[in-house]
């Protein structure tokens, strides 16, 4: 079966009712196809529709290829100043902005993030957009971090991963945000993670659980249940192209950052490319280009 | 300490500025005082204050009392034919009705309900009045089930104390219920009814942790997230003495049969009192009369 | 063209996709087909697509027909006691789901109605399905009220065509609801109903402009707008035919009593039913039956 | 009676219960004491409630004093680097704000804002605050509108006061905004800023009324309900010092170009800076310094 999710590309050929698209624009592509048919699709939630077609899904083959079909209206005109690259971007800044509209961030909620690999740094770049006044971010790794503060976290808690450091790095968080944590996008997904998101956050607070390390959880829900912080999940996203490519256009997210390498489509490159990806370190995305 | 914080009276005397009661009016009262200074408190949320005086919450005193002092704006003046027993019962109905706004429950939300004890009778009545087209309640006990069928549970499920029995519990309870799950009331609050509450709640549906039988939980909450199966949480009530009032004034609820019990109160009747429900069986609410 | 928009008939065929219908299955019939492609329908308000194809609006014919085809997932079927003039009363009942929906009309909403003639009255039967509290309803006629008054108005108040008895009026319909008026459905939509109705409603209330009577206003909107009295506006529906079915299913709506007369198919009984229905009087809704 | 409400002082005392200020901290007042009794305070719409005892609102007296007494909770600490001057511009940065708040304006919604006087400037600097994409303001005055062009609005338009324009300079302000208008600030509130909001506005859109020029409005209201552009209108505010002082520390908003003239407190400098303030002219806001 053929992968990829994140793509962007050339429009080569259009339908016959297609008017908002002509051959040769650029256009960033949204992966999932709906049914518009189910209540799910028909009340706007079409990210949870039972029928959905994604690509690299199976059955669904992915779109690392040269030429995907795709319906015109899940693929969105880049700006002139866009680049490909930017705009395949738009997919996983898109599992951010759906995790930020979820948990209703904006400028009177201070975020807090737990971890800061890929899905964590976009997070953080959605809720700097999204117009958070104070974002703090957490993760084990000093590399991670520093990124995350390059990329605009107002501060960076760095913790282990031994669970019974759990009451002393929620304190170190509290400092860190200096004010109240409203909401917390927890992008890692273990025990860990989950205790500390549910601890750190204030009474009426929001925790968003994004990443998924652990299935089955063992965390303080009961307690938080009872200070009604309110525990939100996330499947994927929906209308997230067209706000994630105004963020690019208007500058409030630059996602050229994490983009760290590039690869061509060549047996040997493809190789190379996986492996680097695979080896993490200082790899955030790995991008092909045609 | 005195103990009591479901309570009715007569009123004896009032402030000055008080215009909206007299004395010999029966009230039902409200049983937290919070600060009225705070940002949970300006915001609507009175009841996250910290600075909350609750009965019988030390070093509070509670209000199984001859007499007590009260807030004039926390006593809500009971129609004629609402008795004080009734008005006593506005209490634990709140929690039912806070749980009920909190998930979200209306005439388009089919409610499932773990546990059939008092909390999970008076979530059953609120669900009822707050137009929920079926109700399905679950409990180990089959007594219990029959008066919640007689309080008006469209269907009812006996389950077992078993771990190993969630997956088939969660299809006789999806049979049950006929259409989607969308919204559960976890009344109980162990590691099993909130798995059951989680696997059998619809992708975009509502779980609201009412119980507190576990503290930490173990619990399916990653997959249930990215179903976006949100959980939330409550904290007593706010601002529900009126819409209770309202409830057993046009019919939409009666809670007399839930008042099971009734004791005087010398110090021998009040110990049978505490002994019957201890005991539990039969009883539901025993309630103390002057 | 053909006219027509409120229907329910018997399925002849089914497309080879089709798996909820079978040619026999009695069906309510959504008259408008969207496009899904646009960012309405995914947004889930695709009753303001621009592209929508409604049932007798040119150039689309209506329903008025022996045979309609019509998509798959607009036909609802109906259970089995529910007939097939019933089914065809969703569309117009689905004008009152939808007022009620964008007013947010509830067990916490008393509920003022201006104009008591078929979407007054489906207001009316949609408000208390809702959960409102205390309904009064408002009309120049006598008649129209005592309809509402079967149909389950907890009080009426008969009103002039006089803009000068705007004031008395509000204080008579003050009077009559006893409680705060919350929310106001204009269902009449004149100069006069819609200053009674910004008038009458509460602080932070809400009124719902339905009714189209004129087009422009000359109305006290600053005042209202300066006690946050929102006016929330309505254009047909969407995503209704399931809650109107389940509303019938269930007896929380029944609406028998607005069917006043019946006509067959031919040429000569059609023009009755228009000259009926043109003559107003008794006539609610006048169907036509195969 | 004194008159003032927009202020800040240096604590000079404070009451026994009060924590979170010292005699010589700098703070900003809100100025209404509401009643916290009544269902609109409890239910967190503080600003409606019919008890407010708000400063130079008979018979209550104004903050343009050397010393006031006020509520603790409702003087709030400004940072080191914010002016007296800028928290005293709290007050009206609270008008943009509540209206941003109550209109849904954020990331991704456009704004129009009709009006360029202080109102529509303050509205202006939240609306971006906010993080609206795109704000196009729209006045008669040229030099207003290069004041809001220098604030941050992406365009101006400038328009006649005469009401046949209005089809004409839709046209014009939809061409300046590019994209769709979602939301409208209408902050000068006569027959002709409504009608250009209502008629501008996209369906399914929202016009927040800010300015009251007109108290009886006569514009097309039922065009707009039947396209689901909703009316929204705002009193005061509730909950902004928080925000304001949030945005201006952050940098944000700066408040300081729109703090045109300063006088001091002598009998001839209060008589200039009146004449100042009401000849209009390049001033906007004029501030007294003791």
């Amino acid at each position: 079966m053929v992968i990829g999710h994140e793509c962007a590309g050339i429009v080569e050929e259009i339908g016959s009712e297609v008017t908002h698209l002509v051959p040769g624009d650029r256009v960033a592509l949204e992966p999932g196809i709906s049914c518009w048919r189910c209540s799910y699709c028909k009340q706007g939630s079409y990210n949870l529709c039972p029928e959905m077609k994604f690509f690299a899904t199976p059955p669904v083959h992915g779109s690392l290829a040269n030429q995907v079909v795709h319906p015109a209206d899940l693929c969105f005109k880049l700006p002139e100043d866009i680049t490909l690259e930017e705009g395949a971007m738009c997919e996983p800044l898109s599992v951010g902005v759906h995790a930020c509209r979820r948990a209703n961030v904006g400028p009177e909620t201070n975020v807090l993030i737990m971890g800061a690999g890929p899905i964590g740094l976009v997070a953080l770049l959605a809720a700097r957009a999204f117009g958070a006044p104070r974002v703090v971010i957490v993760d084990v790794d000093e590399f991670r971090l520093s990124v995350a503060k390059d990329l605009g976290a107002s501060e960076t808690v760095k913790v282990s991963t031994n669970e019974e450091d759990v009451a002393g790095e929620v304190e170190l968080i509290k400092k860190a945000m200096g004010e109240s944590v409203d909401i917390t996008l927890d992008c890692a997904g273990f025990n860990k993670t989950m205790t500390t998101a549910l601890n750190a956050t204030r009474p009426g607070g929001k925790v968003c659980l994004v990443g998924m390390g652990h299935n089955e959880m063992t965390v303080p829900l009961t307690p938080a249940a009872a200070r009604e912080v309110d525990v939100v999940g996330v499947f994927r996203y929906k209308n997230t192209w067209p706000l994630c490519i105004e963020f690019l256009r208007s500058g409030k997210i630059d996602v050229k950052p994490l983009i760290t390498h590039r690869f061509g489509f060549s047996q040997k490159e493809v190789e190379d490319a996986f492996e680097t990806s695979a080896r993490g370190g200082s790899a955030i995305k790995v991008m092909f280009n045609l």
